[in-house]
Formats: C-alpha cells, sequence, structure tokens
C-alpha cells in the first residue's frame, strides 16, 4: 500500500482524500493542517489529523506527500521545504513561475534523495501532455488551449473584491465560433476576446449601484477588460441554488498538415468536461503520487513534471497486463 | 540528425519519408525494398534504394530503422530479425498478438543491445496511451474506443474477394447514438452493432448479381454478419473520385465518478480526424523513432511500448523549453 500524506485540507485536500478511497493500492496516512487539529474533521474514520509544525516526525509513515496548497504563496514555500523530508507531489499551477519552481524543487529534492513531481492536475497537467504529444506527432501544426465552461475561482474572486458586491461567480467560456474554426483546420489567429466570454453572476449589496458594479467588472484590466462580459444579478438564493457547483473543463486542439506537399490535414483534439475541478485534479495528483512512489523505489530521485514520466508508471497494472489489455 | 531507414516502402513508408521532411531533426538514409531497387521511384533526391538482402551492410549508417510491412505475416519475421542489427519502430497492429511479439522483439534487442519499439501509429498507439491515462486518472469509470469515420482497408479487402466485385471501398462509421450515450455518462453496455455502422462503395461487374453481392456482403461472418451495413453500388469512375482517400479517426472516451459518494461525474475524450491514415500512422511513428534514437543514447536497451516512453523523449526540444512552453 502506498502510504499518502495530504498537506492543506481545502477543496483540493478533500478531492485528494477521495481519490485515495478510489485506488486500491493507497492509504491515507495523515492530514496535516495549519488549522488547530481537534477543530478539523475529515471524512475518513481513524486517519489521524496533524499540525502542520509536526511534520517532521512523519518522514517514515509516509511514501508520498500531496501538497495541496495554493500556488500564490504556500507551494513556493511548502514544495522545497517538503522536499527535502518526503517524496512530493504539488499541483503548481503559476505557469510563468514554473522553470523557477521547477529548480528550487529540483535542488531540495536531490540533496535529500527524494522523488517529487510538480503541477500535476488538467493544466497543467492532462493538457500539457496532449500539448506535447500533439506537437510532437504534428510537428507542422498549430494548437490550441480553450478553457471552459468551467468556473475560474480568481475571477469569482476578482468580482467579489468589488465594493457592494456580497458574492459572486464567474464562469469562463469557450466561444462557440472560435472552437468551429480550430476544428475546421482554418488556423485562425484568436484574440483573447475571439477565444472566451466571461459570464459573472453577482449577488450585490441592497441599493448598490448595479450599474457602477457592471462597469466596474467589465472594465477591470488583466480579469475582464480584454474580454466581452455577460454580468447577472441575481439573489443569494439563487446563487446557492444554482451555482454551488465548481464544474471546469476544456480542449486542446492541434491541426497540422502531413504530406510532401501538405496535401492532407489532420486535428487532435483532447477534451474535458468536469463536475468537480478539485476532484478531477485530485484523481490525476493520486496517478502520479503512485509514479512518484515507483520512481522513488527505482532511485529516480530529483524533481519531474508529467513529461518525464512514461505512462506505465501511473498504472497499478504490470508492464505486461497494459500490454495486453490497453495497448 | 537522426538517420533514419526505412523498410518497406508502400503507404506507410512513403508517409515515413513525408514525415522525416517535416522533422528537422531527422534524415532519410536509406529505402530498403523487396522489388528491384532500380525500378522503384522515391520522393527524395539522392536518397538509395536498397534491396533488402543488403540491409546488413547498413547497421553502422542508420540509427533508427522503420518497418512498414504488414502485421499478418511480415512484421512477425521483420522486427525480431532486424532488431538484432538495428534500433527500429513497427505499427504491429495485431492486438491479440502483442504479447508475443513482444517477448520476441525484446530477447532479440537485448541480446544484441539495441533499442526497439512496437505498436506505434494511433492505435495501438495514441488511442492506447489514452485509454491508459484515463483509465489511471479515472479509475472508477468505464472506457470506450469508437473507429471511425475511416475507411478499413481489411474490410475493403474482404469485400474485393468477393464474385463479381471489381474494386471497393469500406467505411467504418461510428454510430452518433452510441456516442451521445457514451458522452452523457450513461456508461451504456453497447454491442458491436450498437456503436458502428458499415458502408460499402462497391463496383461490380457487368452483368453481375447485385442482391447476391449485397447479401454476401452483409452476411459476411466476423467482417460485416454483426454490423449494420449499407451497400451502394457506383461506378469505378466514381469510385475514384470520391473514395480515393484513406481518411479514418475515431474517439477514445472514459466516463468516471469522483467523490466520497461519486457524486461527480467527469469526461476525458480524445479525438483523431486525419485525412490520411497512413500518413499520420507515420507521423506518430517519427516522433517515437526519435524517442528510441534519445533511449539507445542513454543505454535503455530491449522493447518498448509507448506506454513505456516519457512524453520528454518525443520532443526534440530541451526539458527546459517544454517546462517553459508546453506545461
Amino acid at each position: 500500500m502506498i502510504r499518502i500524506g495530504i498537506f492543506g485540507y481545502g477543496n483540493l485536500g478533500r478531492g485528494i482524500e477521495a481519490a485515495v478511497h478510489k485506488n486500491s493500492d493507497m492509504t491515507l496516512a495523515a492530514v496535516f493542517t495549519r488549522r488547530e487539529p481537534s477543530a478539523l474533521k475529515i471524512n475518513t474514520d481513524g486517519v489521524p489529523v496533524v499540525h502542520v509544525s509536526e511534520v517532521e516526525k512523519w518522514t517514515d509513515k509516509i511514501d508520498v506527500m500531496v501538497l495541496c496548497g495554493g500556488s500564490a504563496t504556500d507551494l513556493p514555500e511548502q514544495t522545497p521545504a517538503l522536499a527535502k523530508l518526503f517524496n512530493l507531489v504539488d499541483s503548481f499551477d503559476t505557469h510563468a513561475k514554473i522553470p523557477e519552481h521547477f529548480e528550487k524543487v529540483d535542488s531540495a529534492a536531490k540533496e535529500n534523495g527524494k522523488t517529487a513531481l510538480i503541477s500535476a492536475g488538467w493544466d497543467p497537467g492532462m493538457f500539457s501532455l496532449n500539448r506535447l504529444y500533439a506537437a510532437c506527432v504534428l510537428p507542422d501544426g498549430k494548437d490550441y488551449t480553450f478553457w471552459g465552461k468551467g468556473v475560474s475561482q480568481g475571477h469569482s474572486d476578482a468580482v467579489r473584491r468589488i465594493d457592494g458586491v456580497v458574492d459572486a461567480r464567474q464562469y469562463t467560456i469557450p466561444k462557440a465560433e472560435a472552437l468551429e474554426k480550430v476544428r475546421n483546420g482554418e488556423n485562425p489567429d484568436l484574440s483573447t476576446r475571439d477565444k472566451h466570454l466571461r459570464e459573472c453572476f453577482v449577488v450585490a449589496e441592497e441599493g448598490a449601484d448595479l450599474k457602477k458594479i457592471e462597469n466596474e467588472i467589465k472594465t477591470m484590466p488583466n480579469y475582464f477588460a480584454d474580454y466581452d462580459t455577460i454580468v447577472h444579478f441575481i439573489t443569494m438564493d439563487e446563487l446557492k441554488r444554482e451555482h454551488s457547483g465548481i464544474p471546469h473543463g476544456g480542449f486542446v486542439i492541434r491541426s497540422g498538415k502531413t504530406g510532401f506537399n501538405n496535401e492532407h490535414s489532420h486535428l487532435i483534439e483532447y477534451s474535458l468536461k468536469l463536475d468537480s475541478n478539485p476532484e478531477f485534479t485530485a484523481s490525476v495528483i493520486a496517478a502520479y503520487a503512485r509514479a512518484v512512489y515507483k520512481l522513488y523505489k527505482e532511485g529516480a530521485v530529483g524533481c519531474k513534471t508529467v513529461f518525464d514520466i512514461a505512462p506505465a508508471y501511473l498504472s497499478g497494472l504490470s508492464g505486461e497486463e497494459i500490454r495486453k489489455n490497453l495497448l
């Protein structure tokens, strides 16, 4: 059994806990929290909840630690620090800072003989894999990533910070016309506005200036100004009833040409439709935790990404079994 | 430059030749043929065409040999024999015989310090990868593979063997209702007939008994009897004009559940839409030829499949570059 530790018990941590139950070769060893452990109720009976300050005592009781903190401030500190003590997986998703994060984690893991994998999930993660595979298979081509329809936590938070807003949910929606052009192999040049639409469901304070809120959303730099944005004002009841889920998904599409005269076109499309973004992310991480465990046993220390992991390492089955049943 | 050899110059061999031109780190070293070499005109100037009986003289001039023969009789002999002399890739696609083929090639390659990769292409190949990734990420789920719309060479040949048939083309078509049920996450049990339709375009001899031909097609065991089959009789002109391409494609879809109470559903879909089946297969093989070359240089000898290859090996870019640009 692969003994999994969960470091941070938010949506992703709960998703990891559920994923461990779906993988018969894994067991949950402990959950680590910054909160007062006795105040935290988890879903699995008999599993210790431990304060993060005690984590060093667990080095011989955990095979792979899964870091469930955020990419903005938690993981840049936690992953390099914990890579000195544990094999681990994180879901670091600040694309621009991945090279720097990789170097720090790689040094820490190598110096201490540990195996780490960063940026697991679906983007970065499964989408990255599909971008790489498709680019290698169709070198003369162009790829497109679309996200949604799904809830963007960052954009929802940005709307919530506006004066007069009580709560909000933002959906990122790929534009059907853009998707169609890409699927037709037209290789269009698409602006930010061409690719995605943003739809906001906003609960405003009583008496708030709705026109002003709507304008503040639509003109917000980086988050909304470059997009077509639709704003709906709804009641808190409606928000809770209709918008409490965390669905997401998207598309990675590459179109490319083959032949001596580029006479043949091909389309590779990978898509995800997810009821729960954190639970699916957790499911990907669980599979990569298995890979990290196997690689560590083989002595492959240092920092890895999904690009460095042969697919067979994700599976609990033997090479013979997967060749027989899945090839 | 990776020096590629092509062993067998049919549709797939020509596809490899075109794919080498799309990959700037590859060069075509020679084409090997069972025909009289002087009678064979290839698309690349200045590349030797060599009789297969001379292949042993080329061991130090080729980095990776690509075997382009058929799975029925060519590859079971050729791949183990050539794995003693060359690093190689084949596209062996008789699913039931893959384990046996693997063992033979593995022994030959290991004994002679070579690296071989079998069953590259899109199914087996990219579809197999997607079945494996999806199964590992959603262990509580079910997957479906649909093929088409595309030309099945084997089924076209079967129709051509019927008395009174001059030429024929058979399309395998996934049934839209079945695809929809799978995409809805219904996890249906689908029979052979439920999943695919077969459509035949047949050129008959003048005066042939069309009713008899149609009946022979529709009742042919293994090939058509278990399917709904549509038969059209057309002229040779129409066949040449409308049905001369070799398009194909298909879908690998897995739906699965996550959550402590299976409360969330997810759908992973990978699809291909290919103008030219052999050229796309060749493009996949070219990427895996690069991987074989890199693995050989690292000393990883023996037989591999797509499951054993970390995605980064397919790319001509460095680890830093792919982490920066594709993760």
